[in-house]
């Protein structure tokens, strides 16, 4: 340290905000922050009306003036209510998001110091965190040492680059006559990665599931024949370890049999389910994870860190550096001190990025990791409760039971028609909505309209999950009475 | 507003931090980060000596127990010592990172709120305040209406969304001829982006230089009438504008031209430089970029918020919902009310992301942009300057005077062979980098090895470039009296 003033807040250059300020800044964040977080169970679990006019209101040329960052907080967090409240205790729709605030002070952190951690060598204690976090990833689904992997902004990317290192591992540089082999419940991220890497639409084999939303094993293995038969070169199964339609876990043991048998890269897309491995009943009902060459895991879904953070792993991580590997002269040389010391940039997509690392770090090491599991299993016997709830309720048909925490379901009555029962279903599913305390989303499954619900937020417990099972039966009376 | 009790800090459920420990857990890392802010210019420039013994002693299985905070950020800020000091105002080596102080308050806010902006229908106004950066974006190139683009981690992703939307715009799915043209200068992302795309390595055709370090045009010209009479499919041009080995931008217009001639897709990969339209030198230096059919922009590079946000603008944004669209029966329905109210996840690879347009549209917001084009136009002055200073200095050979802000020099000497100087030059750059008031990084120009001086930090200003000058000067003299 010199005597020389703090070069912050002068005004010749007024990017570099005075320490005042940054405080300021952060205590008027703050206190709009506590109050938002506090009342998330009592906003609406989505409210959108008005979003269009809203959006348009906001249009504007680019600003020559600046305005008060007081002003600018408040225009965020008005704009925050025209929302679905996916980090609220009501948000059951899709696969629900986290948002630990304990990630929000992490990137807080690693935003301010901002150091560079695609290269080991740039910042070797900061990538090591990340690298631990990988490690521990790892180590949860029961990887070798020879595993590896690294954090993306989610799980699209997770599985772009799993096809890409599947189809640099198994494939020839022409490689337009490789097929891939997904379920028709697989995630559409699968597809679009498959698209992304070069593959023809046409290449991607949608094989049929059994009743529990499975991939058949049976149809698989003819759909490989086939296609060998004709000259294709099949090199990729996805199994899905918890479907976004239905949560269903594919039986990964056969799946990795059949891709041994066959030579085939088996990935996993376990963005979703792969975190109950933590779990006593998550790690039976994903037997055979832990076979898988690749597999995608969402942090920002299972360990609750706010949207952005989702990871690759792979068994063999060589295979990964030889998917991904470019030099350039300008680079620092790669240090392969041994193999623990990774450059990240070396063996993923992505040269310059955010450290990531920290946000998942930060909460698993202020926690341990069994406090997360905890999490998990409430979310399993939430997910059961309601399922068991609306089992009984008349009226409802329960389409899919929770293998991990998704329940589909609809409404049904004898002799309805399939269109009598999703017209049915879908003025539930509104009437649900319109009541604000839990917010539900459809899907279909074959040509049958359903609702779900996927319990996956750290903030809903079994009060809201009440709320919910009243909501849903309130609603199914008013319908029954409209109809009558 | 309900009388109940705050669900915050409910002991059953630890996850959810009580306001306390919240607002402790900011004030604690506030305590950290501004005396860290404030020592940068007094912090080596780079410091990595023991980080292979740092990173080791790190290593850890997954945590049991948990840890007080404090301990963590102590801990954090420690390990962070360890590094290139990639915010500090010396830090001009590669292509130097940002670190706005509103970026990280940006961050704690939209991780706080947690809300899904890559479907508009999810969090309308937050959206549209990432199309509104979007919409900025084009306005400075001078995209028209059409345009439109995403925000991404960085670079490397812009360039390869660029490169499959190139692809599937100009190609049919068999598309292994196709033929990629880029400068022997280019961003080792843009070969990465092909590799990960499904080109072959030797269908990417580096293009000779000129004594500017531009792309030759006659010999890209050649290249491609050569490659279709061989049957190859010449389908994209990539121009540099602002490379990083030494900041040239190739001759924008004319590789307009030609791709326009020659029915190809000319992206311009500006991650770099493209910020520089926002001065009247850059805009200059830039001419024809906005006939880009595409072309990356780095915010973590010239508009200084910390790293992991990119972005890629695109004239047509059509053309990108072609390249990515995929559809799903559990997605949302996509709302096509108009043009502009866009779902990112139909126009990018990435579902779910983090919410990155905030930490862009606040610095703007409370500045206005005149700020950022000033703190733009300084490093074109600071650039300029210590080249005109390092020019007169007896026994330096500037190799590439700044076309933006990068100057590549070597110490040379009459008769000297390019070993020699080689040698030299590395023992000048350690000798500099020794001192650790400016970290600088080398590269080769062909056989030659060069120093590289990049200003681009919104924290580098002319003292900092007066240390740089005198350390270059005083460590050259150190080298001369050790050879003599």
């Amino acid at each position: 340290m010199t005597d020389r003033p703090s070069p912050l807040g002068n005004p010749e250059h007024p990017l570099e905000l005075s320490a005042h300020t940054m405080r300021a800044m952060v205590e008027q964040a703050m206190a709009r922050i506590i109050p938002h977080i506090e009342s998330l169970p009592d906003q609406p679990a989505a409210d959108t009306s008005g979003g269009e006019a809203l959006a348009r209101s906001l249009r504007e040329p680019i600003p020559q003036q600046g305005q008060p960052f007081e002003t600018l907080f408040d225009d965020i967090f008005r704009i925050t209510r025209t929302s679905f409240t996916a980090s609220g205790p009501g948000y059951l729709a899709y696969i629900p998001g986290g948002g630990l605030f304990h990630a929000a002070v992490a990137d807080l952190i690693a935003d301010a110091i901002n150091r560079y951690v695609g290269v080991w060598a740039a910042a070797p204690g900061l990538a090591q965190l990340e690298a631990n976090v990988i490690r521990w990833f790892c180590d949860m689904v029961g990887y070798p040492a020879s595993a590896g992997g690294f954090l993306t902004s989610g799980g699209s990317l997770a599985n772009l680059s799993a096809v890409v290192t599947a189809r640099r591992t198994h494939l020839a540089d022409d490689f337009l006559r490789g097929t891939i082999y997904t379920s028709n419940q697989v995630h559409h991220s699968v597809l679009k990665a498959a698209l992304l890497a070069g593959f023809p639409a046409g290449n991607i084999r949608s094989v049929p599931v059994d009743e529990d939303f499975r991939m058949r094993l049976d149809a698989l293995a003819d759909r490989i024949a086939v296609d060998r038969r004709e000259g294709y070169q099949p090199f990729l199964v996805v199994g899905s370890a918890g479907t976004t339609n239905t949560g269903a876990v594919d039986d990964l043991t056969a799946l990795a049999d059949i891709a041994g048998r066959e030579n085939m890269w088996f990935h996993a897309d376990a963005a979703y389910g792969g975190f109950f491995v933590l779990t006593d009943r998550g790690r039976q009902r994903l037997a055979g994870l832990e076979r898988a060459d690749s597999l995608s895991l969402d942090p920002h879904k299972g360990l609750f860190v706010p949207y952005g953070t989702g990871s690759l792993l792979v068994r063999d991580r060589e295979l990964l550096a030889r998917a991904h590997g470019v030099s350039a002269d300008y680079m620092p040389a790669i240090q392969h001190h041994d193999d623990d010391l990774v450059d990240f940039c070396e063996i993923s997509p992505e040269l310059t990025r955010p450290f990531r690392g920290l946000r998942v770090w930060l909460p698993i090491k202020m926690h341990g990791i069994d406090v997360f599991a905890r999490a998990l299993d409430e979310k399993l016997d939430l997910s059961h409760w309601i399922t068991d709830q609306l089992e009984r309720v008349d009226g409802l048909e329960i389409l899919a039971r929770p293998q991990l925490t998704v329940t589909a379901f609809r409404v049904m009555r004898p002799g309805w028609s399939v269109d009598e029962a999703n017209s049915a279903t879908r003025a539930l599913l509104d009437a649900v909505n319109r009541r604000r305390r839990v917010y539900l989303t459809g899907t279909m499954l074959d040509e049958r309209f359903v609702i779900r619900i996927c319990v996956l937020s750290f903030r809903t417990h079994q009060d809201r999950m009440e709320m919910c099972l009243e909501d849903i039966v309130e609603a199914l009376g008013e319908l029954a009475l409209e109809s009558a």
